[in-house]
């Protein structure tokens, strides 16, 4: 039988007593202040239907490709956790969890699910195949009340910003229903891919949907006003991004003659795959001349190959958890953009990697010359405690703390969501306290450090 | 003179006293748990024939390109050591490593040598120019007596499996002499790649070979069947693993007519680089295929540059020290591979890398979503405390501890195989440890780990 | 008010307290010992002259493109710290600095600045916008006073040997001028770069003036004998190395006849693309000839995409901030060289890389074999504390620390010599206790490497 498990009130904090004494000095001034989630994939609906969430399974496993990710790799079918349109009982979905749970020591998923049943969900003792009954069974009831639905959660959680990722040809009615009505703001962000890339599925008729909600006809120049009249309605609706999820950075700096040919023949279909990569590497450079014209921060995710297993995508559909990351080569493949709108005041580009060989390398010294650019948060596969000390290592002693973008979430675990700010703000006062007692830094300088990284910074990244 | 030295126990744990002491305790659990040893170079007839080792230069010296290359890098001619079939005094090439010693300070390789020193041998003392010759003097003497006879260590070190690696032709009537002989199992390992990669030396006779020895027609048919005959009677003879040394993971999917035709050009000798290329990666895919069909876990290790040099290869042959490191993609390079086989629930794909780079950003997200993939335990120059430190860190928040091979020695020098498994033993004591103390883990969930580490984890991922 | 700062003796060490006191002696051992600077940018008209510095901004700001870059990315103009040629009154560049200092805290240039400012300027007190007309005021009036003029400075340093980096048609003078005039050398170092890559600036002219200034004909054989007799003129007048920074370390083996072919076509700037990128790996390859001839040093930098930004290298110059690091391939590219010449005694090669992947996976494997291979200290955006000892970390396992080239400064910045040697001695020191600490080195090898890095290491790789 699990003992019952209680939080380390020090935890991710280093072991060294004197270190910890001043990351626990560092992190207790921040623990909390308000939330800024400037990007992120939380869905709209929770929060402007605020209906209950369903159950624990669907709440914390089903879409957490983090965690369906980890069991299929133990062998567990996704069908039998219910994705892929399968249907799976909630219970049955959460025992395969118990019963994998061991799978999850020292994993940044398992950390934030612990943190959720403690901190948020207040179930009491340890989780695994003995508990798992009793979890599920106390997680349904706090589900079923009304402090713990979406709104009263998002206040609870002290959410001042939420950015979710939206379709440009989303009306944002429930981003409008919602002003006023939550403590915090929740914000559209721009997010075009599907009508950038010529590989994108179908992408002729993204695009012809693009250019029938614009009204405007088909050619390249109709094609940059529609855009840019979706990002208007965005910028609106209080959108303060877009952003761009590529494979590789590439840009190009293509006339445009020939830029409007390359239009025809991916529309068309007939362009060839170097055709299609000159497009996809152009239209990265016309957002950016986008945001230097509009304002919006673009953010940029790259080095991802995604769906590397067809049967796994046919079965169960995208974000399913075999998503790779890829090598990734920033310096050379920004370099058209920043040629052209590197050193424009106004704008602001923040670059995400799961290569983190770019950290030190590439990302740090381009954001340690460029005004326009921002080193982002440690993403994805990387977003956890380790990983951040290896990044705030590998960027500091170029960059410095002001060029980074601030902890950014990205995440659709909206429980999650505390978690995560939580571990950064730990992370950044155990990576502090240690240049403090190794005497690099002084504790004033570490103080304003860290309250900056969780207020300022993000602000004046995002311009919010 | 040298003061005598006597090992630390608490060697290779972390500095910090609380994390030392759980440490230590975690250490403690496994420190004296059964060795397996799942891949290895040990020289099947030192078992089988159980001949003294010769003397202390042979044994610990001129057969370990490790030792080799440092002393080469410091100006040593390898000729002097006794490479490349040169005569050279056992107690003169013992007496270079003695004056060259202060070059190994730090290194993985000094670490060994004085672990074995001190733990095997029972030399006292400090190994240096002074006491060279009585540390000949004390192994030599060590060496004559039974106790130091390789079955005899076999048992002393506690061995419970041990692979050897084998040519695919090899009768291993080695192998089933040891059978009840020894406490542990000597298994073969089954190494193709002088029969599939057509820019090995003497690849078209390596080829008639394989055929003759199997009564095949020189037909890729053929071909197939030989290495299936082959890999079958590997089998019988108690192989668990194929064992794949590749410069590049790359696979390709061919469809069988192209890839007769490329074995025809390969055979003959007519084949373009390119055809070439395409024939060694379709031939990894086949040897998943017939790991899948026949159960043997497969194990590639990639990204190594093989004979960087030439005059030293001419003169002193392979395995002389310069094998490099390359840049290596495992995303793009197996994906024809893992869309053919990844999900197949007994097949086990085992990757090892030089280049450390791809732990965080490639290999543990594919073990952390692919059932067939595990993460290979640091190999060769990553094979070190440090290097095993970062590799933890980097792996497991993605992927946990289940998804890892266990240690892999990977070694000929019988006499470091239990300094080589203390070693990663520590080094997880000192990972776990860390964790413990920053609150991440339970003391409860680290002895799991650690126990699961040496025993429960590599025998599920080599079937053993 | 800030108040003031003393700066902490253990600064750099680890925090863990017995880790901390191996530290401390381990550094203070070497604490003392004179400067060895093989490789640095110092200007030798600066000590030739010994005309006082002019002002605290020119001195510490204006040269130094490791602080105005961080500048520039919070969107100061370079205009407005005096670069291209522009007037800026030096106390409003100061005083700009000051508003900014924040911006420095965790970089390394901030450290070296606050090293500056404490140890060797004598100025009390924190820096920051409320002090900044008090540090501008004693700094020049230190730099007004006869003890802080260059050569002064030079002798309180303890500089013994300092490497300038210089024209290939200098006719060293100024260096000659300096002979029995310092208490230490003043050694130049032969640059050939722009004579070497048809992709220079003014490529063309740069040969006219090197076969004119050497009276050789234009061909390929001329072009050789001229370099070769200028790296003469270096040695007569005390070089101990030649530099070479390359965006690939590429070197290519190509016969004399088609060698003196592209000799011709870059000269006439006929060369193709690819015709360019084989003279500039061939003549990657002639150098390291010539080194194995007349004993020169190879130093090779690699890794570095100049002038990303065409904008601000035509306002402002080159050395502006925007060289940035790309992935570097050392094993493939130094092929063809060390198949040649990686086996010859008298030849040192000294790889320095921005891309911090190489060090595990390349350059220690590679300087671990070949005799005439020594790893580089952290050049560049790598040359701080985390950088070093992550530096450290994945090279010694491999290679000890006997191929390592001893700390290199390359700096400009004449006033952060002491604080970057400081630095290294602290960061050896750190690194070395925890081997010390952790068991693995005995505290007897932490002093010898420690005190062979300054000295005896630097003296050996650079022939000094």
């Amino acid at each position: 039988m699990p003992l019952p498990r209680r939080r380390d009130p020090d935890r991710l904090l280093p072991a060294d007593p004197r270190t910890r004494d001043i990351a626990r000095d560092l992190y207790r001034s921040v623990s909390d202040a308000p939330i800024i989630s400037p990007h992120g994939h939380v869905p709209v609906e929770w929060l402007r239907d605020d209906t209950p969430f369903s159950d624990p399974a669907d709440l914390l496993v089903t879409h957490d490709h983090y965690v369906t990710r980890l069991l299929h790799a133990a062998g567990v079918d996704y069908a039998d956790l219910g994705l892929g349109g399968h249907a799976a009982d909630p219970r049955d979905v959460w025992r395969i969890l118990a019963s994998h749970w061991h799978l999850f020591t020292g994993t940044a998923s398992g950390y934030w699910l612990e943190e959720e049943f403690a901190e948020i969900l207040g179930v009491e003792g340890a989780f695994g195949p003995d508990t798992a009954d009793h979890f599920f069974d106390v997680i349904s009831e706090r589900l079923a009340s009304p402090e713990y639905r979406p709104r009263a959660l998002f206040e609870k959680f002290g959410i001042e910003v939420l950015a979710t990722t939206d379709d440009p040809l989303d009306d944002l009615s429930a981003h409008a229903s919602l002003r006023d009505v939550l403590p915090g703001r929740v914000l559209p962000t721009f997010r075009p891919d599907k009508y950038l890339d010529p590989d994108a599925e179908l992408f002729a008729s993204n695009i012809e949907a693009l250019l029938g909600a614009t009204a405007q006809p088909t050619s390249f120049a109709g094609y940059l006003r529609a855009l840019k009249e979706r990002r208007a309605h965005f910028i609106a609706n209080g959108a303060v991004s877009a952003d761009h999820g590529v494979q590789q950075p590439e840009t190009a700096d293509i006339d445009p003659l020939e830029a409007s040919r390359l239009f025809d023949a991916v529309v068309e279909g007939s362009a060839s795959v170097a055709g299609k990569a000159a497009f996809r590497a152009h239209m990265l450079l016309q957002m950016a001349r986008m945001s230097v014209d509009d304002g919006l921060v673009m953010t940029v995710h790259a080095g991802v190959f995604r769906n590397h297993n067809s049967q796994t995508k046919r079965a169960f559909g995208s974000d399913t958890g075999h998503d790779l990351p890829v090598p990734t080569d920033f310096v050379r493949g920004l370099r058209p953009l920043l040629e052209r709108y590197g050193l424009e005041r106004n704008f602001h580009l923040v670059l995400f990697a799961v290569d983190e060989t770019v950290y030190s390398r590439e990302i740090a010294p381009l954001a340690g010359f460029y005004p326009s650019v921002f080193i982002g948060a440690p993403w994805w596969f990387l977003d956890a405690p380790d990983a951040m000390a290896r990044f705030r290592s590998a960027v500091t002693e170029t960059a410095g703390f002001s060029r980074s973008s601030g902890f950014i979430d990205d995440t659709r675990a909206f429980l999650s969501i505390p978690a995560r700010h939580d571990t950064a703000r730990r992370a950044d006062a155990a990576f502090l306290a240690r240049f403090v007692a190794e005497g690099r830094i002084q504790s004033r300088d570490a103080e304003r450090v860290i309250a900056d990284s969780v207020s300022g910074q993000p602000r004046r990244v995002f311009k919010l």
